[in-house]
């Protein structure tokens, strides 16, 4: 089979900066909308979740690499009301698309001066 | 604090045992909404995303157990679109939930008889 | 069919009420894990999807009424960022379920005394 | 303000058309991991639940149109276990974005030869 075989769905201008930019754009609408929501209560069970999203995040087509650290403050533990839940702006994400020579990394964090969870491209470029 | 400061806003009618049942109930929809649909790859994806869902499970008030068993067939992992996403029906979940005296076991699977992911209570009791 | 092809699957000692509680568990378990997240900016935006969320509610099995109003801050509509997402928090939500003759009045809202996004039963009783 | 005050965050080689792609990656993303699993019974559900996810992708930056499909068997709806839930391969999306000059027009449907929930670029071009 060849490296993709969903390319000719794409329309054919579609450079592969293009497609590694939009695969990266899935990935990070997949993270915000799929985990936000999760309940917390132990410092474990952040760990444990970071991989799991790490690992989603990778198993979808052409995303090479991903590391997320979730920064959240979690409340007293023997408390019954006192665990949070994960929220987008916890979320510290990057990831790595590869798509034929084109590699980006884009990333997804709170910026405080937009008061926004942005998603961006901090690296886009075409391997030699 | 005394064991539930969140009992005054229920009814003075609600029994313990309705009580868990209520939590149980929670539980089980939160499991079915929050989880459907994560990307999964590797047999590794799967055994740390149950641990997730039992801690999310254990993370809210009352829920004092919960295992979580995910059976599911997953692709060519070399292929770039044969990974598969979790449902419900892949889903084997059973808590426990003990409020006051009461005791619930609930329990979430596919019923093929009914063609339908049933949500339901094994077992329901008061502690002596 | 019967009223309930699913009740045998339940334990034998679970009651009407039990039931009932247990379901509107579920209803209310739903509505916070499955629409938090969703991105709002426009007034029409906010009222169709108060309707879609009662529609989701009322499609389960034995949720008789469901009533959803969402209070939340929209931001200037015509900056690209200033935009918001559905939230726990912003929901009011109160479902009904009948079960055989039990009824279950059940509410989820923000409980600023306990900073919780309580679910909890208002009203339990049997029909005469 | 200017028309994108996160424009900074983004590298600097990245070009308008890129920077919609991964705009329109996000979207699509947003609706595969939002939307799946609401439970729906009535066709009047399905219409309106359309108009949700059409006004959650326009809510977001840059996307000035969309258009949602569902294509979805409903049960017999006097059943109580007869409803079913959205799954991704239901749903036929195409949203435009626009940034700058560049417009990326997206599509989400299942492509039955590749068994795949496929998001694709139909069209990418800089207005003159």
């Amino acid at each position: 089979m060849s490296f993709d075989p969903a390319k000719k769905y794409f329309h054919k201008d579609v450079t592969d900066r293009e497609r590694a930019a939009f695969e990266a754009g899935i990935a990070l609408g997949m993270v915000i909308h799929q985990f936000t929501g999760i309940p917390l209560r132990r410092r474990e069970d952040v760990k444990i979740l970071e991989q799991v999203i790490e690992n989603a995040v990778k198993a979808q087509p052409f995303k090479i690499d991903a590391k997320v650290s979730i920064n959240i403050d979690l409340g007293n533990t023997d408390e019954p009301y006192e665990y949070t839940t994960l929220k987008t702006k916890n979320m510290d994400v990057k990831i790595t698309v590869k798509y034929g020579r084109a590699v980006v990394k884009a990333a997804l964090r709170h910026i405080d001066e937009l008061d926004y969870n942005l998603a961006y491209i901090e690296e886009i470029r075409e391997e030699e």
